[in-house]
């Protein structure tokens, strides 16, 4: 098979997305020529945020190529998320070792099942042979100055999560042979690592309320710390408040200790929630935009001046543990 | 050092680019948030498109980084070139099998070098570690309803292609060894290989003159190949007209054969030239275009109604010759 069949039986479809013809943000050229054409309504911004994923640091080689799909296009959406900005369309570009048909199958079947539901049209792409490597650009539309930052958060603010945090991190030590989850469980934590659901709604919800925002990939802290840094604040992280948003701790087979969960939640990566502040006055907004997209939203700390992070218990006593972010190059 | 130590010694300048601060157009928000955010002017649509090289397969590993990083954003600019649209601003997500600071230094200012010739500013990005792999995604304006498509080719038009065509291909005839060519020939060669120059100003003189129009990336004939189909037409092409745009030629020991000019010409590939159609009663005006934009038109052939490409020499007679476009699957 050919680069432009390839293209053309797995990567083009006839009505490209329902964003081509959304009421508010137009796709005005999808796939098949030189360049495709957007144009955002009167009024609105494009946010813009790009992702790449290579096999063996951002995914295992024996992932379910449907989930695949749906995690290549989530981390995207994730950043828009951060922004509160609504999906508008996506490039694609693809470096394939060969062409498997399954794969191709079940990748394009996982990615468009995500964009449909975010109403994300694919407008463009490339695709070439070479070691497997996927590479999203998303764009998305966001009312002039309305687009939530990372530099707006105030001392006095409260530190908020959207979701759930660290269950990501829990499957990577499973697949690592660090730790050992009964069945049911590993199963849960898998899905959140394979198929991470990005908060568009809830995003899009704090628009006015949040005074800042950050997506969860690298584990909490770490993109706190963006956030701190281009605020010019600092924060205390209650690491029990944390450690109580890991999903698995609902199931009754669920037996970590303390140490584990704290750090996989403050800094396990892979999460792909929201951390983001907002003024106290706030507290009841952002449970009704919690309520409004049906996404948990869980009050995790308060912003100060003073720069650096100060984290504690729930009997706020100081947590001495160190905690790191994950870097690609560290 | 890590991702973001790179990404901040690299990747970061104190001026993002004179688009940052362009009369039409508008980067609201550059690098360093979970976005970046565009505005296109009023009446203008965004221009988007994204291209992946990998090593190996769009370069050799020896090539000079800083070549590198010019062509990672020419062959995108092309695509631009191609539309008729404006630079405004790209994003880069970055591979690396390593931090190799001395390639990083090269490859960056490769890169904003050419990024600074066309206003085009760094707003985005991302950076792991991989198999090298650079994927680039650029945005540039067009006037609403002013972009050149390829679907707009008449019966009748006239085809041209810009600069030069197959040098590329002579270069890396010579680095695959199926070719001997004198130094100063090779060096020629090499340069349009590996510093190809984007049709940008070209494209913009073009709008409202050329009926449409694409980049040359993957040969004359296989780009051409992509009007003709998306304008429901044929065409006549005179093969001896397109090889006499090898800028080789020129040179005292060029002595190839009628049959490898004929080749590299219309299916060498890596031109970054453009291919377009415009009505015969635009000669004029086209040549003019190239005047204005200091890039040589050449007219090679016709538009005609019935479908397929027929090749003939400079008496019109038909050249049998096979000639295929790359692909990277076949």
């Amino acid at each position: 098979m050919g680069e432009f069949d390839l293209i053309a039986r797995y990567f083009t479809r006839p009505a490209q997305g329902r964003a081509a013809t959304g009421a508010a943000g137009a796709v005005v050229l999808g796939v098949g020529d030189d360049c495709a054409l957007l144009q955002p309504a009167p009024g609105m911004q494009l946010a813009v945020s790009t992702d790449m994923l290579v096999e063996g640091r951002h995914f295992l080689s024996t992932v379910d190529p449907v989930r695949l799909g749906h995690k290549s296009l989530a981390v995207n959406l994730s950043d828009l998320a951060a922004c509160g900005a609504r999906p508008l369309a996506f490039t694609l570009a693809l470096s394939l070792p060969s062409v498997d048909e399954g794969w191709l199958d079940g990748f394009s079947r996982g990615l468009f099942a995500l964009a449909d539901e975010h109403g994300c049209a694919l407008v463009g792409g490339d695709t070439t042979r070479g070691p497997l490597n996927i590479c999203i650009t998303v764009f998305g539309e966001v009312p002039q100055g309305g687009a939530l930052l990372r530099s707006g958060a105030k001392a006095g603010d409260d530190l908020w999560v959207s979701g759930t945090l660290g269950d990501a991190r829990l499957a990577l030590e499973v697949f690592r042979g660090t730790l050992e989850l009964p069945a049911e469980l590993f199963a849960l934590a898998r899905a959140r690592m394979e198929t991470p659901a990005p908060r568009v709604a809830l995003g899009q919800a704090l628009r006015g309320i949040a005074s800042a925002a950050a997506d969860v990939s690298d584990g909490l802290l770490g993109d706190l710390s963006h956030i701190l840094r281009a605020s010019g604040v600092g924060a205390v992280v209650d690491a029990d408040a944390a450690a109580g948003c890991i999903a698995a701790r609902a199931h009754p087979a669920f037996d970590l200790g303390d140490e584990l969960q704290r750090l996989c939640a403050l800094s396990g990566g892979d999460d792909y929630e929201l951390v983001f502040t907002a003024p106290a006055t706030a507290r009841e907004a952002v449970a009704q935009a919690g309520r409004a997209s049906a996404t948990a939203v869980t009050r995790i700390g308060r912003i100060e001046a003073a720069p650096g992070v100060r984290i504690v218990d729930a009997a706020r006593a100081p947590v001495e543990q160190r905690f790191t972010s994950f870097d690609h190059f560290v």
